[in-house]
């Protein structure tokens, strides 16, 4: 689906179910231990229309090169582009159906967050996700710390976000059959 | 005005001005020999709403801590919490009224972004920005960048959110009436 697949009829209905998953979603929670570094995460797509880059940049990033196609066209961007912040925003809407870490995602900083190319109407995005880190807390035995790098691609296979984030995942509790409770798959010291 | 104040009676019209500004906001536009080390901007304050918080989790951030109180309750931040996505956008719309720089607030990289706290419903927020770097571009004569630290910040002073972002800003041009053209306040070797 490119820029000139109707940019304006789909503009992200994020009700619906993504039309083109790119590869099959996690669909178990996962626990530390089910992560080791090296893993790669794909996830659903999502196809952004002008009129949602509008009204998200009306609400948050009121700026002409976001709201007005002839300023737009006359500023850095040359053309409409969406606020990185949208598309950070629809970055996370596709990690949680993505990565599914057992009680949610929940940051714990970020290490990197650009935007190497400006996010078009109609364009279609997707995440590639890979587990860079993976550590036991030393002071929370019951959870982890995890960092994973967000590679977010258009149609064209362009990166225009990347992001590399800290999250807090539990262990698996000691109960739990199959665990192997104190082990992750790649831990590294503090 | 504390959670306590009708946390639900405004849910962020972002087209209303807000009500209490702290500080006058940047009215001219800014070029890089306008900014120096140091410099601090306030911002008008935004007070977040419940069923906004909902919204925007239910767009962009679908986990149970954003969505739901009970089940909020139970999770890591005991207690209904704004996506971080969120606090971030809201950020980017008080900084887009304060820091006045001329064609627009266009990020060239982060280098910390960070939520210490979590946004509550209810919560009045507003920035402190503080300009820590401003620096001539090598290669394009008509612009520099400038290192921002915002400081997002609840009704009690605590900090919610700390962004540091580096802003491509345009230099005056030489015809311009007062300017000083090619002299930025603080100027750093590259």
């Amino acid at each position: 689906m490119t820029t000139q697949d109707g940019a304006d009829a789909v503009t992200g209905d994020l009700a619906a179910e993504p039309k083109r998953p790119q590869r099959p979603a996690q669909r178990t929670d996962l626990f530390l231990g089910d992560l080791s570094v090296g893993q790669i995460f794909g996830s659903a797509t999502y196809q952004i229309g002008v009129a949602e880059i509008k009204r998200f940049a009306g609400e948050f990033d009121p700026q002409p090169f976001h709201l007005d196609e002839a300023e737009a066209a006359r500023s850095l961007f040359s053309g409409l582009a969406a606020s990185g912040w949208h598309t950070a925003a629809i970055t996370m809407r596709l990690l949680v159906g993505s990565v599914r870490i057992s009680g949610g995602i929940v940051g714990a900083g970020m290490d990197v967050l650009r935007w190497p190319k400006p996010v078009r109407p109609g364009d279609t995005l997707r995440l590639e996700c890979e587990v860079l880190e993976v550590r036991p807390s030393t002071s929370h035995p019951d959870r982890g710390l995890t960092k994973v790098r967000t590679t977010t691609l258009n149609q064209h296979g362009e990166t225009v976000q990347v992001l590399v984030v800290n999250l807090v995942v539990p262990r698996r509790p000691r109960d739990e059959a199959g665990a192997c409770p104190l082990a992750p798959a790649q831990p590294r010291s503090q």
